[in-house]
């Protein structure tokens, strides 16, 4: 492997997805129901794609804002202010080609090699590797697992803070584990990021997925004030179905706007306009989309997780938000070993807990964002298989 | 401006580009000729955004393949068979959110925070930023202009290699200058290469638009052997008039093919299905177009560059690729000053040569991929205020 020895060493330590392994392993499988990857059933409503179809054929086809097209950051701030109740002018948004490039910019936004970015795990396997690569060290924190929930130690989170640490990245709700920081918890994070003087990235791409009171998951624009320092990176990919696209936002300060507009410029040097012209349409007319999109996710995540619970082999109550029932099955202890037998027995796919990190070790993730046949279907394998483990 | 002391070293370091503060300038002045940015004046056929529509209104919203779907993969294998006679199975190519997305993976793959990677300049600016931004360092080694023609130094060029040095980028035919290595600087640059045990990160994206003797212009894959270690940076952007849509290409040995798909992954995981369709009808059905292309801007060419020298005050000759006229004016020895007044003056935008680094200060760019009329109409006003100076 001559060509391989001689790659740099942070791209040789990119791990290939644990998922991606198993998926790779079983995508031809017959009878396959596929709850590893966090993406729906259901393909981009027609209102969106056709809106992005119209501005291609019409000739939207050169190169374009950097920040996004005045429309979309503006479409963005209406969004804000009727979902968040917070009045952002459109100078705060910045579209990037992804959620996952959201967070990369920020990264480079925030850290320079040799720096360090804490994070919590288990958690999503390409915020530690987008890290990495970048050359910033990652550190993480295991969330505590007692009684069939995740928590925060917050002690602990002060604790790994030492003076190379320029961020801290949070995702509530939680991709996998479903863990969604309180109001006083997300308080008392940013109380730890002003005592030290450190950035929050928030990932906050679930907050509408809430299964708890109220119509979405707190957030930090709740209990943010002038001058904390919070970067938001999200995507249109799980609220509109629109996972393929890769189309994602930045929210932060209007101060720091042409270092983002630089980031973007020399990383993809921007997004579609035509494609920008399909999420205007997502968030200018997409709000029923949002709400049956939720209702699905609803009523599916009561479907599996009662049906598991019952078994009474399965620790983890349901989560409160997200859309990832994260699988403490009693008798499981290699996740990645359970998955590809789990797949192998029922035709299931399950991503490993292995895949996301310290901690989630003995845990299997399953996506449920499906119709109810689907979602019963699998209960039904899996109740089955581990009821006979 | 509390919020941007405290960002990251690397993110503050990375320039505004140089020809954005002007177009922001003046694009709004009437009777405009851009002729500043690197892009034509044709949308994107419709032969292609049809194929793409198709696709998204088909549904193709889902996740998909990492390296790009196998239809594209053997498209490009199909390309390349076509136009650079060589038998690279489909194993070789890699789809990427953008030409400059490939450089970016293609940086981070071969050099880690601390390594240095040598390019010419003058050069596309987006490079030494893309470079810096990864944490490795870019030196840039100036080409020589004399007679009105740019060449490479290769006794020069093997004296800027130190233990550090991973890579060397070069862009044949460049953008701006026009040089285009011929086969014989090709094979001695991949020496110097060997002998250094360093890859070479090769961008020909201009390959196509030549204007010497042959079909294109030299490739590196017209010399390379079994072993060579070169990497291929790639776009949809210029052949097919795709430059809004954000779609490249890499090509490399399949050895590291798991690590492009990682980068990939970690990076914008992955580049929309349904574009991907456009790309395939673009290289499956395009190569009219791209000819069609091709022809305009070589009767562009010639309509600005003859009409332009035959003012006896422009020393550049004729650029034998790309394109750009990357014009050197008699009295102009502030690019950025003379770009403002110019456009001031004339309406005529030109990207001023402190944009694209040293050896380039005293230059003005002009990209001429635009129909006849404008490229005279370019043509009169510069010369009259050329001849006026």
């Amino acid at each position: 492997m001559p060509f391989l020895n001689d790659l740099s060493a942070r791209a040789l330590a990119a791990p290939e997805s644990g998922i991606v392994e198993l998926v790779n392993h079983a995508r031809t499988r017959d009878n396959l129901l596929p709850l590893w990857v966090g993406e729906g059933d259901l393909p981009t409503p027609d209102f969106i794609s056709k809106a992005a179809s119209d501005a291609l054929l019409g000739g939207e086809t050169f190169y374009t804002w950097q920040r996004g097209v005045p429309e979309l950051r503006q479409a963005l701030a209406n969004y804000y202010s009727r979902h968040f109740a917070v009045d952002l002018p459109a100078d705060h948004f910045y579209a990037t080609g992804s959620g996952m490039q959201a967070i990369v910019l920020c990264v480079q936004a925030l850290t320079s090699p040799g720096d360090e970015m804490v994070y919590l795990s288990p958690t999503w396997p390409n915020i530690v590797s987008a890290i990495e690569i970048a050359g910033t060290k990652a550190v993480g924190l295991p969330l505590t697992f007692a009684d069939g929930r995740w928590s925060l130690d917050f002690d602990r989170l002060e604790a790994m803070i030492t003076p190379k640490t320029k961020a801290l990245f949070i995702n509530t709700p939680s991709n996998p584990t479903g863990w969604t920081a309180t109001k006083e918890d997300l308080k008392k994070v940013l109380e730890v990021a002003r005592r030290h003087g450190i950035w929050i990235l928030a990932d906050e791409i679930y907050a509408l997925y809430y299964y708890g009171e109220g119509a979405r998951a707190p957030s930090f624009l709740d209990v943010m004030e002038e001058g904390d320092r919070v970067l938001f990176a999200n995507s249109f990919s799980k609220n509109w179905s629109m996972t393929g696209w890769r189309v994602g936002w930045i929210v932060a300060p209007p101060e720091i706007g042409h270092v983002l507009e630089n980031l973007i410029q020399y990383s993809t040097s921007g997004v579609a306009a035509f494609m920008q012209r399909g999420a205007i349409a997502a968030l200018d007319q997409g709000d029923g989309f949002v709400a049956e999109n939720i209702a699905r996710a609803t009523q599916a995540r009561d479907i599996l997780c009662d049906r598991l619970i019952a078994t009474n082999r399965v620790e983890t109550l349901k989560p409160e938000g997200a859309l990832y029932a994260f699988l403490k099955i009693d008798g499981i202890t290699d996740s990645r070993k359970a998955a590809f037998d789990i797949v192998d027995q029922t035709g299931v796919g399950l991503a490993p807990g292995t895949a996301f990190g310290a901690g989630g070790e003995a845990f299997l993730r399953a996506c449920f964002l499906r119709n109810a046949r689907q979602i019963e279907e699998a209960a039904d394998r899996l109740s089955r298989y581990i009821l006979a483990l």
